[in-house]
C-alpha cells in the first residue's frame, strides 16, 4: 500500500495534519496505537476541562445566594463526575474518527514501526509513504525521588479517574496540570497541599498574576510550599507521606493520595524512531526547521514530540504548517503568539511576553495594568471576585493614537481569559499597534471590552 | 466659564469622549442630568446582563445534575436579585466619575440648554466652548395602539425593576430587549408569551439561528406569537389583555403584566437641539459625516442620538473618532463590524454579513455552518445542549491557504457567543482573509476555536 502521507500518531497534531492531509486531496494514513486524540483528549485537555466544569457547577451552586438565588443540599457526586467525563471523551473521539472518515484518512489502529522513511509496519502490514509526520507525543515525567517506587503515586491519569474522593492530596509541582488538579480537588473539598520547588507556582506566567492565584487559593484552603525540594518519599499510616526540604529546613507532608505533576517529556524512543536517525539541537531536542522538517528531508516532527511547547494547539499549527509545507504553501511556524491557560476558577491565560520576559530581552516596553473590574460585565457576573489584566506594548507603545508601539502581551486573571486571550493572540500575531487594535468595536458589555480599556 | 469642548450627554458616547479628550488635554464639560452612565449602564446593557446572569446561576443550579452536582431546594428572590442589579450599577457609575474626575473633565449634574454651537447653559450658569458633542441618546418607543394609555404597561425600566415576579407576562416586540426578558423572566418561572410583527424574532440576525434560539424558548414554555399585529390593549378581570391580528384571524393574549418592547428612537427634541439646526438626512436622522460632525461646524453627534445603530458600543467608537477629529488625528467611522449580542442562555452573537445580507447586497459568498460541539469545550460545557456557528466568507473565499476571500460575518449561537464574536469583529476590521485568521493560534480547549475550525 503506497501513501502520499503516513501519520504516526493520532493525537492534535496527527488528527490536524490527517485532515488537513486528505481533505487537500493527499492519500494518508494516520496510526494510532490507543483512541484517537492523544493525551490532550483522551487524559489532558478536554476531561480536566470536563472535570473543572462540574466543579465549578458545584462551586457556582454554593454560592448562587451571591446573586440572589439560593441553593441547598448541594453536593457533588465524583462518580458522576467521571462518568459524564468519560461520555465527553467518548463523543469528541468518535467526532474526530468521523471527521479524518470524511477526509478519506485511511486510520490503522496499532502501534507502528517506522522501518525507514518511506516505510512504516504495523500489524504485520508495511506501508509505503512519500512523506511521513511523526507526532508521538510526550509522556509523565516523574523525577527519580528517593522511595517514589515504593508508594501508590498518581499520574494525571488516575487522578482525572478517581471515584472516591480523597480527604488529602499531595500534589508535586504547582504547573498548569498540578494547579488545575488542585482547583479540583480543593473545590470538592479534599485537603490539597502543592508543592513546588520554584519559589512561585505556574512558573511561566507573569508572576504578580500566580500570585494572586495563589493568594486566592490559599484563601479557600490549599497549602502552598513554594520554593520546596521533595527529598523522598515513603508510605506512611496515614497515607504517603512527602519529605521535603527548604531553604530554612526540612518538613513533611502526609496525605492520602499523592500526585505527581512535575512536568511532561517527549516521548524520544520507540515507534522505531532511531531508524530516522533524526538529528537533534543543542537541548537534545529533535531538530526541525520552520516547516516543522527534521534533518530527513521528507520527515516532519510535530507536537509534543519536538519538545517546542507541549501544548495541543501548538501541534495544530504545527501541524498545519508541515502539511502546507507539504502541499508546497507558503508558510511557517511561529511560536510568538502561542496563548497559555489554566483553566482554574477564575481562569489564568497569557500570550506574548510578561514586561519581565520583555526587559530580560533587551525590548523597551511598558504595561498597563487594569483590575477586571473596568469592564461592566465582570462585575455583574463575578460578585466579589478580583481580576487583573495587563497588556505589555513596545516602549514607544504610547496609548495614543499615531503611536507605533506594538502589542508584545496580554495576561489575564480572571473568567473568560480562556475564550478572549485569542483576541490579544491576534493582535501580536498580526503585529498590532495598540491604536490599532483599540479601532476594533468590542460589544459591550462583555469580559473582553477589558483589552479595549487597556489599549484606549 | 469657557471650554475647548461641552459633551451634553453622559451615556457611552458622552463618558467615552470625556474621559478621551480630558486625558488629551481638552479642557472639558460634561452635562448629565440623571445618573452617569446613560441608559446603557442605569437601565440597559449593565442591569439586564446583571439579571439574567442571577437567572443563569438560578438555571445552572437547577441543571447541576447534568453535571453530577445535586442541588436541591433551588431558589430565586427575585428581590435580591434587583437589589444586587443596584448595587452593581452604582458601583460603575461611581467608577465612571472616578475615571472623569481623574482625566479633569468638569462633571455637571442638570440638564442641558444649547443655547447656540458655543454657549450652554445649565442651572442657571453659561458654559462657552470651542466644539461640542451632542449625545443625548434615546428613548423607549410605544407605539399608538388603541388603548395603551389606558393600561399599566411596562417598559423596560419597569420590568428591571419588577421586585415581584409576575405569574404571566406579555412581551410585544422580539427583538434583543423582549427576547433578554422573556429569556430573564421564563427562566424564574413567569409564563411568557412574545408578539411580533416580524415573521421571526430578532428580525436582523440570521434566520436560522433566530429560529433555533426560539425554538428553544419554545421548548422551555415561552409561547411565540410572530407575524402577529396588536390591534388594542384593554384591562381585563385578570390582567391586561392584548388583541392581536394575524394573517389567519385575530387572538388575543391575557397575562398579569405587560411589557412593550418595540424600539427605540433617537431623543430628537429637548435641551435647545433646535438652535443648532442641525440638518437632517433621508431617513429624518440627523446628518453625520464620518467623524461624527453634523452640519454646524464644530458640533458633533455620537450614540443613540444619530439613530445609525443604537448600541452602546457603536456610541464609544464614534465619540473616539469625533475626538480624534476635534484632536486632529486621523480617524473614520465604519459600520462594517459592528457586533450584536441578545444575552440569552445560550447567547447570540453576531458580527457582519449574514449569507442572506451579501446576497441582496449583491456580494458573492459562502457559508461555513458548524455545529457549535466542532468545539471541545463547548461540549465538555454544554451537556446536552446545541449550538451553530456560522462564517461568511467572500466568494473566492475557498477555505484553503492561497484564497484571497475575506471574512464578511460571523454568526454563533452558543455560549459564551458575546466575547468570542469580537474575533470575528477584528477579522472584519482588519479585512483578514479566512488563511490569514486561520494561522492565528487559538487556545484549546476553548470555544473559540469554533472559528478556527470554520476557517481552516
Amino acid at each position: 500500500m503506497n501513501y502520499d502521507l503516513a501519520i504516526i500518531g493520532g493525537g492534535p497534531a496527527g488528527y490536524t495534519a490527517a485532515e488537513k492531509a486528505g481533505k487537500a486531496g493527499l492519500k494518508t494514513v494516520l496510526f494510532e496505537k490507543n483512541n484517537l486524540g492523544g493525551v490532550c483528549l483522551n487524559e489532558g485537555c478536554i476531561p480536566t476541562k470536563t472535570l473543572l466544569y462540574s466543579a465549578k457547577t458545584y462551586s457556582n451552586a454554593l454560592h448562587a445566594g451571591k446573586y440572589g438565588v439560593t441553593a441547598s443540599g448541594v453536593s457533588a457526586d465524583i462518580a458522576k463526575i467521571v462518568a459524564r467525563k468519560g461520555k465527553v471523551v467518548r463523543k469528541l473521539v468518535l467526532g474526530i474518527k468521523a471527521r479524518l472518515t470524511e477526509a478519506h484518512v485511511e486510520i490503522v489502529a496499532g502501534e507502528a514501526h517506522i522501518v525507514d522513511k518511506h516505510t512504516v509496519e504495523c500489524g504485520g502490514q508495511t506501508y509505503a509513504c512519500d512523506k511521513m509526520i511523526v507526532c508521538t507525543g510526550s509522556t509523565t515525567f516523574v523525577p527519580p525521588i528517593d522511595g517514589i517506587d515504593t508508594v501508590p503515586y498518581w499520574t494525571h491519569r488516575d487522578a482525572l479517574d478517581c471515584k472516591t474522593l480523597p480527604q488529602s492530596l499531595a500534589i508535586v509541582g504547582g504547573g498548569v496540570i498540578g494547579m488545575e488538579f488542585a482547583a479540583y480537588f480543593n473545590t470538592l473539598g479534599t485537603k490539597v497541599t502543592v508543592i513546588e520547588m520554584m519559589d512561585e507556582i505556574l512558573s511561566t506566567i507573569d508572576a504578580e498574576i500566580a500570585a494572586s492565584l495563589r493568594a486566592e487559593y490559599s484563601k479557600r484552603g490549599v497549602t502552598f510550599m513554594p520554593g520546596t525540594r521533595v527529598t523522598a518519599v515513603r508510605n506512611g499510616d496515614e497515607g504517603i507521606t512527602v519529605d521535603c526540604e527548604t531553604s530554612s529546613g526540612a518538613s513533611s507532608v502526609t496525605a492520602e493520595k499523592l500526585l505527581m505533576s512535575v512536568g511532561r517529556r517527549p516521548m524520544g524512543t520507540g515507534f522505531g524512531l532511531e531508524n530516522l536517525d533524526l538529528a537533534t539541537d543543542d537541548k537534545r531536542r529533535i531538530a526541525v526547521d520552520k516547516h516543522l522538517m527534521s534533518s530527513v528531508d521528507g520527515v516532519y516532527v510535530c507536537g509534543d514530540l519536538n519538545g517546542n511547547s507541549l501544548l495541543a494547539h501548538t501541534a495544530v499549527r504545527e501541524a498545519e504548517v508541515a502539511v502546507n509545507h507539504i502541499l508546497g504553501i507558503d508558510d511557517e511556524m511561529s511560536y510568538a503568539a502561542i496563548p497559555g491557560v489554566v483553566y482554574t476558577n477564575p481562569e489564568v491565560a497569557s500570550v506574548g511576553m510578561t514586561a519581565a520576559q520583555a526587559a530580560a530581552a533587551g525590548i523597551q516596553c511598558r504595561e498597563v495594568k487594569l483590575p477586571m473590574a473596568f469592564s461592566g460585565r465582570f462585575v455583574a457576573e463575578n460578585e466579589g471576585v478580583n481580576g487583573i489584566c495587563k497588556v505589555v506594548l513596545g516602549s514607544d507603545g504610547k496609548v495614543v493614537l499615531g503611536s507605533d508601539g506594538k502589542v508584545l502581551g496580554a495576561h489575564v486573571l480572571g473568567n473568560p481569559a480562556s475564550e478572549i486571550i485569542t483576541l490579544a493572540a491576534m493582535a501580536i500575531t498580526l503585529g498590532l499597534t495598540a491604536e490599532q487594535w483599540a479601532r476594533t468595536v468590542f460589544p459591550h458589555p462583555t469580559v473582553s471590552e477589558i483589552f479595549k480599556e487597556a489599549v484606549s
